[in-house]
């Protein structure tokens, strides 16, 4: 098995750069249209051979070090009691928001096995179909992200409700985001259990909260996630605030082996800020992919180059690669990845 | 006069920090919807003695130290020679993107008087309104955000086309860009001749750029429009990059009196990272104001303190005030800050 990704988040040396991209099973590839296009994007996840057989294309096609699980952020919440759908243009929608004590209470916690086995069986299955691969990352949405959905019922512009809930009725948010942490805590517990070799927590939306905010409202709950696994598993542990360059001062703080890092922060400005206490991960511009190769090329070397000094360095894109990316560029961007820090390291 | 705003933006001593708040003639008022009720939103741009009535009411309704001409960023890209609607739902669209070097091509530099007009007789219409109240600030929009909806059509999600232009096509998106540019200065020109006392450039999109895209395509333009306005006038310039606190090490040496800050950043952060070189405005987080009286008390508090340190101070929201917020909260906003403000000069 290729280790140059479990090596580099926790900081040990690699003859290479280690490169994943996030949504790397997506949209932007034929092969995924293909299985896609036989059901419905929640019965695609809830398929253990189909969301393995996608989990596995970009590691064939694409030649990335790591593979991520298959699956959507909200699924567990689903298994909390809300009903979840997901609509081809608004997104995912929770038909009947939590908003009231009553709605938070109703809220049950997921049993990891008996409610998302679907979940833990694509892991087990991806473990078999990766040996002799790469590492298998698991995941789940930070209770900040997920709460938002819930509360909003979907996606949402300026997550005004969301917000309501956190300045009009601390109380409610907060047993609302206990509910959400319980159940990422016994979710990513099972996803361990049942092989998952590294972890990301995405924290999506984080980044439209003022950095007291996420102290008082979304710091917390992360935390008491990532100490709950570290008592129970020394994978690694990778967060990833999403436009959270002004939250940096706290997030070093929280424990994850890795940090995650969307592009409007340079790399060089994070390793001042954390120097050697955790690996990072990121960062190139998603639609760096229709630059000409030669800017791609150079754009890549400035982000090998911004990382140099940090502790470890997982290669990826700021964010999710997009739809109309073209896979042969997703591919030259591996290669690039890969040649240029084997030179850079001489 | 009261002139605490511009003596702020100068970074003169004040008795108190000065407010104003971004979109404070708008929807939140129902004296407001009285006015617009009469026509479109584009008709009340267009009309200069109800856009000067809607941009006085906050003066005398909330008690703000600064008035902002009620128009929009878009306006003057009309006159370029691009038709444009305003949707109730979608918002501003541009049914003939500009996407080819053609239509670059056609684009034409308006003339602010001859073009504009309106927005010049709104300006000289409020002069004479306001004369023993507050002063008045004319604005644009910056040339990267203006250009978004031009590329777009409108709105957007991720830039994909715009950031395409930029990579693809960067000759074509810098004509573009200086055409833009052109126009901004002879249009904030016009505002200053037509009596504008301070002016504000809006970057409202800004936030989506890497620090290294911010540099090459879009803080050359700012800068242009700021040296060529310094060249003829000495009123404030406000520069506001929404989302762009990790643009800061950049724009710092825009040229600026004064830079603006959405809630994503703490103004002790801002204070020092400029030091005493320019003032700074912002930077509440607008859903604040769903906040009871005490705590938002608390966090007007803590907004001051933060920039305790700043050349000067200049209260506001960190982004535009939401439609659903009750006026009397603004209110209280504009008198906590003040009353907190004298109470901490002791």
């Amino acid at each position: 098995m290729r280790t140059e990704f479990l090596k580099a988040c926790k900081g040990e040396k690699t003859d290479y750069t280690p490169i994943w991209i996030m949504r790397q099973a997506g949209r932007y590839l034929p092969e995924y249209h293909t299985v896609r296009s036989k059901g419905s994007f929640l019965d695609l996840c809830k398929n253990p051979e189909r969301a393995a057989e996608v989990t596995l294309q970009p590691v064939d096609i694409i030649g990335v070090d790591a593979a991520i699980l298959f699956s959507d952020i909200l699924v567990p919440l689903e298994k909390m009691g809300c009903p979840l759908e997901f609509h081809e243009k608004r997104g995912p929608v929770f038909p009947s928001p939590i908003r009231t004590q009553a709605a938070v209470d109703a809220l049950r916690i997921p049993d990891a096995e008996g409610d998302l086995g679907y979940v833990m069986d694509t892991i087990r299955i991806l473990r078999k179909e990766l040996v002799n691969k790469v590492p298998l990352i698991g995941f789940s949405g930070a209770p900040f992200t997920l709460a938002t959905y819930l509360i909003e019922g979907g996606s949402s512009k300026n997550y005004l409700l969301t917000k309501r809930m956190m300045y009009e009725n601390p109380a409610l948010y907060g047993q609302l985001l206990d509910k959400i942490t319980d159940c990422t805590i016994a979710y990513l517990k099972g996803q361990v259990a049942a092989g998952a070799q590294a972890l990301q927590i995405f924290d999506s939306w984080v980044g439209v909260l003022a950095p007291c905010d996420f102290r008082d409202f979304a710091y917390p709950y992360v935390k008491r996630i990532i100490d709950a696994l570290k008592a129970v598993t020394d994978i690694p542990l990778i967060y990833f605030a999403n436009h959270g360059a002004t939250l940096l001062p706290q997030t070093k703080h929280c424990g994850a082996d890795v940090l995650g890092f969307d592009w409007r922060i340079g790399l060089d400005d994070v390793v001042r800020q954390v120097g050697q206490t955790v690996s990072i991960q990121g960062n190139l511009e998603p639609l760096c992919l229709f630059l000409p190769e030669d800017k791609l090329a150079a754009r890549v070397r400035m982000v090998l180059e911004e990382a140099k000094g940090a502790r470890g360095h997982i290669f990826n894109l700021g964010h999710g690669i997009v739809p109309e990316a073209d896979p042969a560029k997703a591919k030259l961007l591996v290669k690039l990845v890969h040649e240029i820090s084997r030179e850079m390291r001489g």
